[in-house]
């Protein structure tokens, strides 16, 4: 297993281009289009918010048959809660990408990201498709030619850029896994930022294959890796309207990965989502910390993931960590409203490797080595309960003042 | 009804007093005593942590009959997490304030707020206990002197005084309220600030009264009005380990409340902790405004309190507000991950008055009226569903840079 260049355009036959149809106020890239040149199957995992936005109701009926070829995206509007004029925006969306890719409509899904609640500008956005399309275009037009799979990394990371908010960091991943029948390859890419909390979904997601995936047993691994990744990813405890990860397979490898749980192919996307919701809490909103929240010897693994998201998305626990504060009682406070069975006297804790609490109690520890271990950039929360075997981890960040002024100040 | 001086103190037969006694970094009052000086019935609701301060169990065992007489507070150590110490120091707490007060010990309840997990100052404690009850003892000494109404409602302050940890304001308030068997008293302090949300507890309060109530009645009075006033009120979604609502009826009245629910005494029970519960969101960490979340036309209360909820607990909103940003797609989101049942296009939202969305999807209105509309030190945000005639009301505040400046720095 080795991570390529590439992002989603990685996998043989996929095809991935951002373009910039002036959907932001500060500009930049705002339209993606991903690309299969042959049949590939489709699978989708959406937000559990009870208001969905208008791109996913169609992306749930393209998908009835698990086939689908295409995404196009935007970012800067949300289309969510506009009517029937957001479902008819959303069908022109497909329908325009369909168009320039000679596709059937019911091929192409779509995903929207930004403010809710504003009609979406359905004349530049069809222009923003038609210009990726056009990029794609030139690019399979080109195929064979030298400096072919840097123009298209190139191509397919000006998509990564369209699907960005409030990110900083563009978040896109490829991988090769070498088997007896041959390489395969997987692709992400994924946007983040605020309203990022698990209940499903909780961001945009994007991930292409080359290997041969019968859609229940790719609708399957994909539900699995989504939950032990994006679904305990927090940033802020919001869950949006129009969250959702697409995985799209078109078996050009000819590779068909094995059913079974350790499959490899099944590690390698686990991998892949876990590496993208750790970048996605990394690049929350104002972060300037990623916490990493492992919980061991829970009594279920329901209880040990709701430790870790509790621990994870506490507003005490991330203004302590900001403050490299080692504030311990914040931590086992919120695990216990967690809503988790656990017997707090066989509560143990340590922050980075300092052991700070044992036995549900405080332990001698000295502040400014504390403090050194907390300053670093990444702190692993580590919570080990006497109750059991299971395990979980989470994914968030510190709270910082930079978090309230992006918000108090962004429409979004 | 009307409002009157006292604060807890203001019921007949009671009393109350705070001390200095040392447990705060920034000094103040920290220890205080609540006394009445003939039988009294008691109830209490508690936090719902799964990890419970030591204090907490020692006041369910004492209030096993029903029966208490004096609560001892102290702030600046939350005595919790302390093992087999925490309970011998919670219960020497209670020893001490018995010894001074000529009290059984079982008579005694206890409660602490502030930091986790450090073993309280045991000494520094008792002292501050047998002051305060000096000070009760001096004021008792002084009855039928002129003045005693104005010096034991000074005293009473400085019991509220102690149990506050970051709180800005101080949390007291009384109230008679007239009868054909005469007048009935009710006296109410809290705490709160950081570590407030709904699930029960979520704060310290107090409350006396001069009626004469069953145990049994008084108890699901409490419950009634804890469940709609602090259940309701949320600062920053975390749930801490030691809070509580202490009620205590002496009966000096001679007034016996009916048990129905539209008793006048119940109403005025709700109404107290209403006005505390807004109060301690209104003076929430950082807070700069208080948000009122009122839903109506839900299909079941259920429903009503989980968005209410939600959306005076999403941070988008809070920072939102603060920004006096009328970002109203992140309160329909808000509502959307409440896990409530309602039909997102019979959705319509008003901000301090203002119709921003109805039908599910956005008006249009006028920037600048809504922001001088957001400018206003209290917001209500008014949800009108279809769905039903269930209804309810939660507050909140604004997310700060304060807040975050508080809670990165003090280690609580």
């Amino acid at each position: 297993m080795r991570e390529i260049e590439g992002g989603v355009a990685a996998p043989a036959g996929f095809w991935a281009a951002g373009a910039q149809a002036g959907l932001k106020a500060a500009g930049g890239y705002d339209v993606a289009l991903l690309y299969s040149d042959c049949p590939a199957a489709g699978a989708a995992v959406y937000t559990r918010n009870a208001v969905r936005a208008h791109p996913l109701a169609l992306t749930a009926a393209h998908l009835a048959d698990g086939a689908a070829r295409a995404v196009v995206v935007n970012s800067g509007n949300a289309n969510a809660c506009m009517g029937e004029r957001g479902e008819r925006d959303a069908r022109a969306m497909a329908q325009a990408a369909a168009r320039a890719l000679e596709l059937p409509e019911t091929d192409v899904l779509a995903a929207s990201t930004g403010v809710i609640g504003q009609p979406l500008p359905l004349e530049r956005v069809c222009a923003g498709i038609a210009a990726a399309a056009a990029a794609i275009g030139t690019l399979r037009a080109g195929a064979g030619e030298a400096g072919l799979a840097a123009r298209k990394a190139e191509a397919a990371r000006t998509a990564a850029l369209a699907i960005m908010t409030t990110d900083l960091a563009v978040k896109e991943q490829a991988w090769e896994m070498a088997g007896p029948a041959g390489p395969v390859r997987l692709g992400i890419m994924a946007k983040g930022s605020g309203m990022i909390h698990p209940n499903m979904g909780t961001m945009l997601g994007f991930i292409t294959t080359d290997a041969d995936l019968p859609p229940p047993l790719m609708q399957d691994m994909l539900r699995a890796a989504v939950d032990d990744s994006f679904n305990m990813a927090t940033v802020d405890g919001d869950t949006s309207t129009n969250d959702m990860v697409i995985m799209l397979a078109n078996g050009r490898s000819g590779v068909r990965p094995a059913a079974g749980a350790e499959d490899r192919f099944r590690r390698l996307l686990n991998a892949a989502c876990v590496a993208m919701a750790r970048a996605i809490a990394r690049d929350g909103e104002g972060a300037t910390k990623l916490l990493e929240t492992r919980v061991r010897g829970a009594a279920s693994r329901v209880d040990a993931r709701r430790i870790a998201r509790a621990v994870c998305g506490s507003s005490l626990v991330k203004t302590a960590m900001y403050g490299e504060d080692a504030n311990w009682g914040r931590i086992i406070a919120a695990a216990g409203y967690a809503g988790a069975d656990f017997n707090p006297d066989g509560f143990a804790l340590s922050l980075n490797g300092l052991a700070v609490a044992a036995a549900g109690r405080g332990l001698p520890f000295a502040e400014a080595e504390a403090k050194a271990r907390l300053s670093s950039a990444e702190i692993v929360i580590d919570i080990s309960l006497a109750d059991g075997e299971a395990e979980a981890v989470a994914w968030g960040c510190d709270l910082t003042p930079g978090y309230v002024d992006i918000n108090a100040a962004y429409r979004s």
